[in-house]
């Protein structure tokens, strides 16, 4: 089985600190789940700590609740129909893995599934419990404890995005299933 | 003054669902500042609510806090430079804006700064006060009073990213100045 190298800790929170939807993935009691994300920030590179918007209602976030822990996996470009996909259906009376056939492995510390095909990067998180913003907004707070990534467009804590990595280009939610994808870049000159 | 035609309130928070890097301005007391800020995310559609990452330590959250209110205005790829410009210096002893050269004006709900030139977008926002992740986690969460946007890339409630409005395009901060631009879409099929 393909697996990605580790990301350093202090470089983590830079998988998505350019806004890419992401796909949350969640284990407890032999019940697995994934969905989709548009809604996900950094917060501190360290230690590295993340912001994620996950309804209540959801599935996702029961398992979430249950186990204390969830995996943050970042679709390239040719998950697109996935990731939509997945955002769109419950996981509470079907496992989506499954039904999608998506492959995925247990991650080492969380044991939440993690995938590789297709995707840049992962990463594992332990839930930090905050009751009141998890109620008032659904948004969870969490602390990354392991990070991975594809070294073809992620290596020594930097993004290369190149013509070359198209399909790991990260994709970016507009809504309606319509996703920008992060394909091009400019580097900023220093202004007087 | 050219003015942005305003969007709806339910449609305020789809104007940062893909992650871009925004400007963020705040005015008290005879003082105002502006800042870059790569992490921010909606956390409710209606009403519209967003959570975005300002450090305690910088002057803008200084003026939020005594202000109430902060703008959030969305850099078009033209603005690379000057986003990566007012993120690296501190408002505390320098008016960015006229230092920079940057053309705003006071927006109708709040006072703060909004920009267009440049900009793709504009929200005018109310701090809603959270002591704690605030202090925890630097993340501030608010509502959005109004918005507007440049119809040429957003109208209906909708982002239209095309070549011809490259100029408008989001910008996405991988980090060290380097953005990468949502120049290009893909849209997800439905998949059984």
């Amino acid at each position: 089985m393909p697996a990605f190298p580790p990301v350093r800790l202090e470089h983590a929170s830079r998988l998505i600190n350019h806004g890419p939807t992401v796909l949350v993935t969640s284990a407890h009691g032999g019940r697995r789940n994934i969905m989709a994300a548009a809604w996900s920030m950094p917060v501190e590179f360290t230690p590295p700590r993340i912001a994620i918007v996950i309804d209540k209602r959801t599935f996702t976030r029961e398992l979430i609740t249950a186990s204390g822990h969830f995996g943050v996996c970042i679709p390239g470009a040719t998950l697109a129909d996935l990731t939509y996909a997945v955002g769109s259906v419950s996981g509470r009376e079907t496992d989506k893995f499954k039904r999608f056939g998506i492959d995925a492995r247990a991650g080492a510390i969380t044991g939440v599934p993690l995938l590789e095909q297709g995707c840049s990067a992962w990463m594992e998180c332990r839930l930090i419990p905050e009751p009141h913003t998890e109620q008032a907004y659904d948004t969870c707070f969490a602390e990354v404890l392991s990070a991975a990534a594809d070294e073809r467009i992620f290596q020594n804590g930097r993004w290369s995005v190149r013509e070359d990595n198209a399909e790991l280009h990260t994709l970016h939610h507009l809504g309606g299933g319509l996703f920008a994808q992060a394909g091009t870049t400019v580097q900023a000159r220093a202004v007087d």
